[in-house]
């Protein structure tokens, strides 16, 4: 994309809340799996639309980071998907490796009845 | 679900930020599509687990709201994946009805191509 169709998409959007986020899933593109939820803030949704490979603002560190900055785990954005208030988006992306810190493919590795097992 | 497995489930989320919700997010369970994204507090989070229907919380409104309530598209819970660190679910339903307010399947109804070629 374009970084002109980048400002246009940022400039649409409705950064909501105390946070001044949107609301970001990762979602598997060719498997469809729902692999994280995560926060970007104008900044984090500019650079993920540009560079291609997904960016976030952490509520906690007040910081941006890139997924695989660390890991080397990039995920790679095929699509971007805008909801109908422009309060979220849904990034369709290539992951390179696990996306969770557990190792796991996806965040939500549990279903509740696995959740409750193990409690 | 039980009341009981319920209870365990909503004691354990993490009910993040100044508006003590935890994401959720609604992915058909057939076509594995994106219908929306909601915020859940403490209380919808148990109506979902126990009726068998999504409930949200409205930041606006300061209401719980039914999914399908006014427009009888209720959304039937097939099964709730937790994340890792248990502040966002995903729920898989079998939606009645359209989902998004515009009557489109998905709220997630335009990629950013279409959002583009219409701004």
């Amino acid at each position: 994309m374009t970084e002109e169709e980048a400002k246009k998409i940022v400039n649409s959007m409705n950064f909501r809340h105390e946070m001044n986020t949107v609301i970001s899933v990762l979602q598997d593109v060719e498997t469809k799996e729902i692999l994280m939820v995560g926060n970007m803030n104008r900044e984090a949704l500019y650079l993920t639309l540009t560079t291609g490979k997904t960016h976030f603002w952490s509520l906690t560190r007040k910081t941006i980071w890139m997924k695989g900055e660390t890991s080397g785990h990039y995920q790679i954005v095929e699509d971007v998907l805008i909801d109908c208030d422009e309060d979220a988006v849904v990034v369709k992306v290539r992951p390179e490796g696990p996306t969770c810190h557990t190792g796991n493919k996806s965040c939500f590795y549990r279903s509740f009845k696995v959740f409750l097992a193990n409690q």
